[in-house]
């Protein structure tokens, strides 16, 4: 028998494991000490009334013989896959039915994904990226090359004709960056795509953080997305489902090629290796998308971006560069003083008990950046800052 | 972009959703009569009162701040995992706490548990077999061979030392023909498995419809499986959590071949597309583990095994010659006047409006056999018990 031998290619510990370790090592050594949390994406807001209502109807219906639910859709319950068509229809985009699957959340399915597609492809991912896109690609032995995100394009990059790939990974508005697309940028790749006979992964998990109307919510606003993306989207961050799991994955039915179709593969892949995502939780999701449940995300969502402010307004008063912050629950900011990610991270932890992200987790472009997120409380957010300015200003 | 042309391998049509087409024909065609399921491996009686209790006390923790849980850990809590733990030392067997991961399902694990093995393996499938362990590797495009299970053997293939298999599954009790291996010819295959440097894929989805000491409640009861064998099992059948999704992963850390770690490659696949089972789950799970949740579930089996008893029953008294009943929810049945496993189960559907699943679905061997399920309610087993009887007495 042989392992995976790609496994090689893949560095053993993964980032946030790798935070967490060192964030375990120095509460360990000072157990006195109060570490602040800005460092995953983890939202710390309950779940909404509306929701909470609706797991508890739901639980009380798999106590019942006559509204137990058995084994469900490999692609979700249409209550829920009609609630999502309405959502994006409301965003000017019109689904069908069987292009949209539920899944256990976006990060699951844009690893699953692949399984759809051959080796032999050549994966054109952004850096600084969200880990997840490279390390299923590397454990899968597919060629990964990859897209400058600088301060000089606004952490965005714009397709290059020179350079030919076929899978595309598009996270907008952007892990860890916070960067975000506007349509018309957007919509350079989706031709691009078309051009090369590309396919699109978009990565939509923060869209709920979009205020601004001329960038993207959704990749299939764009004319032409559906001969050439897929879409991931989750509920995490729109509902704080990051503990409760569920998201959707639009896979349009025109997305075919040389006698393939994307949409029979994925429910093909997705009836062999899934049994969909517990009914319960699937009702906690629909109520997301209630009018109730609507208003009460909306709350939620501004709570957030009020973090983000906070942070945004530190780093304005400290002087230090950053992108995101709006449209995004991501600060991604330069490090002061020349310091390294590492660094920073080491000198934030011991100097202000602050977890943050180093940039450089995310790639090499990513290096002498660090992501702080505004999905801790406001009040963690608020002391975090205290803190980070104390230190800094000295 | 080039699609996985190892789709091309696996038929479009999964076998339970053949038999959903048919059935809904079917249905449409007749409105007026009343179709009895015996097919799919669904259960049907709600969840226990314990679990629904941790449930709803799961639900309420997500509702206020102070409980409230984002991500949780990649391989599952600690409080499910140690329940896991107790259960399996009630069986004889010692684990490490970082041997068992929390699934979202045996079937999503026994798809996803291929990330860590190469392309380059050669697969030992049981015919009959579970449709998922074939399709999945050919998707992946490794090469499978079978082991011939037949009524010769007692649907029981043993090791063939002339062969050399480097992945080999096993399911026991067996999924679709109900024989279960004992200790004594599972050591066999651990043998055979050590000596080849092969790993055993262990299906114990079904280990709880045992009654009978000698057979083998988990692989690791055996000597030696600890350096060839991964475990998959569920709380589908045992509590009814098909709809539910909950179930674990034992990845043993002795398990090691040319510097790569099962365990540690395992917890990387996991970390990398997978962000574990939701927390509510997860609690209605670990009370399956408790003195009352475990009494509750004894009372549901017994409610099947007696569903499997009748089933059993009505074959001796129509003489026909089966396997499983005892020790398994499933009765593996020689259909009746030569008829073929499809044109049989259109027979039943038309003839008695029972569905069953024809044995052809599950490989070579199945052709001529028909599986039926204990897991419908007791009413509906006892009608088509009825109605099967009335149907091949004529």
């Amino acid at each position: 028998m042989k392992f995976n031998y790609n496994f090689k290619n893949i560095k053993e510990s993964y980032l946030f494991a790798e935070v967490a370790n060192r964030t375990e090592t120095y509460r360990k050594a000072n157990p006195d000490k109060k570490i602040l949390k800005l460092g995953i994406g983890d939202v710390t807001l309950p779940l909404a009334p509306s929701v909470i209502e609706a797991l508890h109807g739901a639980v009380d219906d798999m106590s019942r013989q006559q509204t137990f639910k058995g084994y469900g859709p490999y692609e979700g319950y249409d209550f829920l896959r009609e609630s999502i068509r309405e959502y994006y229809r409301s965003n000017g985009v019109e689904l069908a039915m069987e292009e949209i699957f539920v899944s256990d959340g976006a990060k699951s399915d844009l690893g699953n994904i692949l399984d759809i597609f051959a080796k032999e492809n050549t994966v054109l991912v952004p850096d600084p990226v969200y880990p997840v896109y490279v390390d299923t690609n590397e454990m899968a032995g597919r060629k990964v090359i990859y897209a400058d995100a600088t301060d000089e394009n606004g952490f965005l990059p714009a397709p290059d004709y020179k350079i030919d790939a076929d899978v595309i990974y598009i996270c907008s508005p952007n892990n860890p960056t916070g960067a975000a697309y506007t349509k018309a940028q957007l919509k350079e790749w989706v031709d691009y795509a078309n051009a090369k006979g590309a396919v699109i992964l978009y990565d939509a998990a923060y869209e709920c953080f979009i205020t601004d109307e001329n960038l993207a919510r959704s990749v299939f606003q764009i004319d032409g997305a559906e001969t050439c993306a897929i879409e991931f989207c989750s509920f995490s961050k729109t509902a704080g489902f990051t503990g409760t799991r569920c998201g959707y994955t639009i896979v349009p039915k025109c997305l075919e090629h040389e006698g393939f179709n994307a949409n029979k593969m994925w429910l093909r892949r997705q009836a062999t290796k899934f049994n969909g995502v517990p009914y319960i939780v699937q009702k906690g999701a629909a109520a997301v998308f209630s009018e109730r449940g609507q208003s009460e995300i909306r709350k939620n969502l501004a709570y957030y971006k009020r973090n983000a402010e906070l942070i945004a307004n530190s780093m304005d008063t400290l002087g230090i560069r950053y992108t995101g912050g709006k449209n995004s629950p991501y600060i991604w900011l330069k490090c002061p003083d020349g310091f390294k990610s590492w660094e920073f991270f080491d000198y934030l932890l011991s100097g202000a008990q602050v977890v943050g992200t180093p940039g450089a987790g995310f790639g090499r472009n990513g290096e002498g950046f660090f992501r702080l997120t505004a999905f801790g409380s406001e009040e963690t957010t608020r002391e975090a800052v205290f803190r980070i300015e104390n230190l800094l200003k000295k």
